[in-house]
């Protein structure tokens, strides 16, 4: 295994996301579930986004904020999804290079549109995701640059790659090369209703070989369907090396060889839009991770990122997060 | 002349921003004037969004923000203005009605892109505007429906039309039917350098017949080639019938049939993003404007709308302004 070119490589559903501001009226009347993501088809997307406000257009999609959060703290990062060669796409892989972040799959240039993420934010910060997945649906095993995977410290996928049986077969296939090439596997759960989904076989997987998981409380407890939180942490502690737990305001929790790490939620002053927290969480982690440091302050960088993200509305960082975690003491 | 079917009809260039911060050095690296709007082509529009960072996008346009800002408060507004059919297109549309604003105009199905403004905020909130003016080119007199025009008490237009020859035809066309139609016409000079070029043109155009004419302290100084603002403010309340004159953290004078009239700035915590102060003043005037309101009151409303703009990124208010008015004793 020779030095790595990438610390970590993600991969996952390439998005812009849409958001507005609703009142929980709107989130009632539409049937959905407040803080979930539901996917939604093309006839779905057009009815909800006309029946939305105004609304703001900003580079999204799970596994490519966690990149872009990486290159913001100065990690070297290289992304995998799929966008269409339209606008939403030339603005998302701007996006995602202006931030430093290798992105070279190349764009569909027919089928359907770059996906959309319709993001329905509440007065209190929670956010409720419906995702158009467009071109998302041809991402496949021919997007995995086998060189790319080996040179990549980590390889950080997203569960929602899970819902497209073309993807989790990329997903397999990149999680298989970076194991060979003796690197580190990530992935995280994303969605407790992903998670009811694909259940089994995530758990396949993880036991299969994925070196580091990243949940929240409510994935977690899902996976192994109990509402016993100690208890699950205990099943996955068995089942891979790493567990990174979120526990939205009451911190985290990091299980790594039999021993459990907790680690306190970073001061926001005000939560204006949780969407990316997770992602941003991951990316932090993953920045100390690669760097060596010991995982209590991996997962104080994480809430510090996180904290960042919430703060303002969509899930990519405002500001430069090396030089904001370089005088908050954690770089 | 009947009762009107629109409080105001706004005409101008139909753009979406594209918004990033950056640090003073890059407005000095590109040799750009700060708080100023220069138009660029389709390759400066490349070279300069590869150079950009992370961006937002929202829907902007100096009059379709007005428009936005009328119907936010509750007036009935419709706004003429020439997208393209694509992505951006349908985003600028969207965001139109989904405030209740009409518009109808058709998108372009040839030709270039929808138009962008790529909006450099620095540290203080200034903003610095690179306008690719894209599918505005083809907006021309057939986009002007007359029986509209007819049926707006005020038709309100911005001074940036008057970059391209066909928009300055459509405009003059526009100003023409709303006064025959014995209703009331209005001009923003939009921005200083935007005087410089049509300064001429401006003075006739307004002593042929503008009623209502909007400029900041810097443009109306340049419209009359002086820098004293008292002097200037002579000189054009001999040329129309109300001028509005906005003057930042100094507030606004209004002056109408020789009388003056000062109204202060509102507070604001802090300015986050400036750019579209001038059009939801303007907006705010022209609510109180169309529902009879007494001119100090006409500007204070003016004040409120643009001190709730600039204190976020974008142009278009975040709050539902009438709802906002209300809370603060103005509506």
């Amino acid at each position: 295994m020779g030095r790595s070119e990438f610390n970590v490589l993600c991969i996952g559903n390439a998005i812009v996301d849409v958001i507005t501001r609703v009142d929980d009226e709107f989130i009632t009347r539409h049937g959905l579930v407040r803080g979930s993501m539901r996917l939604i088809d093309e006839r779905q997307a057009e009815t909800l986004y006309a029946e939305m406000g105004q609304a703001v257009e900003v580079s999204g999609g799970s596994a490519a904020n966690t990149a872009a959060g990486l290159a913001s703290l100065g990690s070297r990062v290289a992304y995998f999804g799929k966008v269409k060669e339209d606008q939403l796409g030339a603005i998302f892989r701007h996006d995602m290079r202006s931030q430093g972040v290798v992105f070279d799959t190349p764009a569909a240039v027919t089928g359907p549109a770059t996906a959309r993420s319709f993001i329905l934010v509440t007065g209190d910060g929670e956010r409720t995701m419906n995702t158009y997945l467009g071109a998302c649906v041809n991402f496949s095993m021919m997007d995995i640059d086998k060189a790319m995977v080996e040179a990549a410290e980590v390889t950080y996928m997203e569960g929602y790659l899970w819902d497209r049986p073309e993807a989790k077969d990329a997903f397999k296939l990149a999680s298989q090369l970076s194991r060979a090439a003796g690197r580190k596997t990530a992935l995280t759960l994303s969605d407790s209703f992903c998670v009811e989904r694909h259940r089994d076989s995530f758990l396949e997987l993880i036991r299969g070989g994925i070196d580091i998981v990243f949940a929240n409380e409510a994935e977690l407890k899902s996976l192994y369907q109990t509402t016993d939180f100690d208890a699950a942490l205990k099943k996955i502690s068995g089942d891979c090396s790493i567990a990174v737990i979120t526990r939205s305001e009451k911190g985290c929790v990091v299980v790594a060889e039999g021993r459990l790490h907790e680690s306190p939620a970073f001061p926001v002053s005000r939560v204006v839009d949780v969407t990316g927290a997770g992602d941003l969480f991951a990316a932090g982690f993953l920045h100390g991770f690669t760097a060596g440091r010991p995982l209590h302050e991996c997962a104080r960088i994480g809430s510090m990122a996180a904290a960042e993200v919430i703060s303002h509305i969509g899930a990519r960082p405002e500001v430069n997060l090396q030089s904001h975690a370089i005088q908050l003491g954690l770089l």
